[in-house]
């Protein structure tokens, strides 16, 4: 069995068949976002080491970043102590993680107010999937 | 409506009424742990600032720590973009997140084997969780 295929047999899916993924900057340590894989998504990301995660709003493989161009390129990939979830250390190309424009998802704070917002839009949403613009 | 009631307003429990949860050190930026929070775990999590999971194995409240006085005490707590992952900074007590003795339960990475254990155990679990030893 190759690399890839034994690493995937310890990864315990969900009864979705999914496993959750943590995608953190390799170089400042900054947690982007939690998204999920299922086991095609996941050996898609260790053979092409750009992180595929797979859509439960779309029910489909999501390339991150193949419309934004906002890639992400693996430098590491681990999984925890009972299989369930994964920690992908990453590039994150453009700078950008999260579909609102910020660099990481997130962005809000508990706060004495509740909520509160720590990072600023890098570029606007419209002009990252808007094609022409 | 208080702080905490209006945070947790924020959050999309799953159809389990569960919140998937990143444990990271504030200092290291290291990732420690994944877990899962309901309503209630939260709520004590934002009064107490420690760390309160909900053990889906035991099917109730984990105060993190508790037994083994590796409590985790919160320094920040984030919600992601769609409100279905929080992020919580911390302070490790006692540097060891994993059941296993471990800092973080991220100790296995992929590679070229498969897979390849990357951190040592600092603490025999027995010693952390056998009471008198």
């Amino acid at each position: 069995m190759n690399a890839i295929e034994h690493f995937i047999q310890q990864v315990h899916f969900n009864d979705d068949g999914l496993v959750a993924v943590i995608a953190q900057d390799k170089d400042t340590g900054k947690v982007l976002m939690l998204a999920w894989q299922n086991e095609d998504s996941l050996r898609l990301t260790l053979s092409k080491m750009e992180m595929v995660y797979f859509s439960r709003s779309r029910q489909t493989l999501w390339h991150k970043g193949e419309i934004s161009g906002h890639k992400q390129v693996v430098h590491r990939i681990s999984i925890d102590c009972d299989g369930d979830a994964i920690l992908a250390q990453v590039t994150q190309q453009g700078g950008i993680a999260c579909h609102t424009g910020r660099e990481s998802c997130f962005y809000r704070d508990f706060s004495d107010a509740g909520v509160v917002i720590n990072a600023d839009i890098l570029k606007d949403p419209e002009i990252i999937y808007g094609g022409d613009a």
